[in-house]
């Protein structure tokens, strides 16, 4: 953040009175304009003992599987936004069902929230930002080829709460990026 | 927004290609400023069955009761924001214990998570943002002045799953305004 969208102008970058934290604010209009962690929310969808994935049609993990999942938006709740996630990626219509893993990414700023979900019909076919849309038996998951760690660790989540028949919400903090990633500001190594 | 906060220019408010929803984008150095759902955090802390409340120095709600919380901050995580908004509003240190409440609050796009929390000391005062923090046993809760409608939720399943000894994780949503609430953008009643 360069400039203020309030006004215009050039802002600074400093604590504000009675504040703990450096923030982006405005010499001219005194706007302060605050930075936050953005919500992932997400779907497990179920068919009968099978689970849909996703392959991404888009960075990053293009190529990859995951759950339908995306930013949260303003104005809906966090089970409004994971029935429509599943129906942007995957053209799919959900029964939402109870919360299931709430995941911490400090590093990037995000909360990732996946919802048990059962699919209400198999029609379902690749949104815009998908390449495939398919059903999963446990034996047959791309394990190498899940895009998230947050979704993985749902995942795992799920077949070992299936197998032992206690249903938990989870909670988790991953708090170390991936080998190899970039962080947002940094030079890839060279 | 009416500033682009990468280059300065005037922004629009249309749908970008391939976009569901309208953005503010820049015309000029085609970024999309996208506008997402806050998390506010908190902590129920107990010590010996009460439970640490404290009155807003602050608006909204100046003068009435809450639990400890606030916007969590980037790069921590919601754990470590109940903690830091504890010790902030009440300089009050907690062992976090398991997340207690996720209560979506759609219309003012946010997502309220309070944690149950261990006070480890008697060592607590008013920060900044609250003028008293004391411990209530339930009998002595001010049920008529707690601040938001999402801290009386969490205390009222706090006692409630006390009593009964089943300990859950609850959700909910609150998609309503209370009653005499302006939305942001609307004129009060005159």
């Amino acid at each position: 953040m360069k400039y203020c969208s309030s006004c215009g102008s050039t802002v600074e970058f400093r604590v504000p009175k009675g504040d703990t934290l450096p923030r982006h604010v405005c010499p001219n209009c005194g706007a302060v304009h605050y930075q936050n962690p953005k919500i992932v929310v997400g779907a497990l969808p179920e068919w009968e003992g099978r689970v849909l994935l996703c392959r991404r049609a888009i960075e990053p993990r293009h190529g990859m599987w995951t759950l339908p999942a995306g930013f949260m938006e303003n104005e809906e709740t966090t089970a409004e936004g994971a029935a429509r996630e599943t129906l942007e990626e995957a053209c799919a219509r959900i029964d939402v069902g109870p919360m299931y893993t709430l995941i911490d990414v400090p590093y990037i700023s995000q909360v990732h929230i996946i919802y048990r979900a059962r699919l209400l019909d198999l029609d379902f076919r690749p949104g815009e930002e998908s390449l495939e849309v398919a059903l999963f038996d446990e034996a047959d998951i791309p394990w190498e080829q899940i895009a998230f760690r947050t979704i993985a660790l749902t995942l795992r989540h799920y077949f070992a709460d299936r197998r032992s028949g206690n249903w938990a919400f989870h909670t988790a903090s991953i708090d170390t990026p991936p080998p190899g990633y970039v962080l947002p500001g940094q030079p890839p190594h060279g």
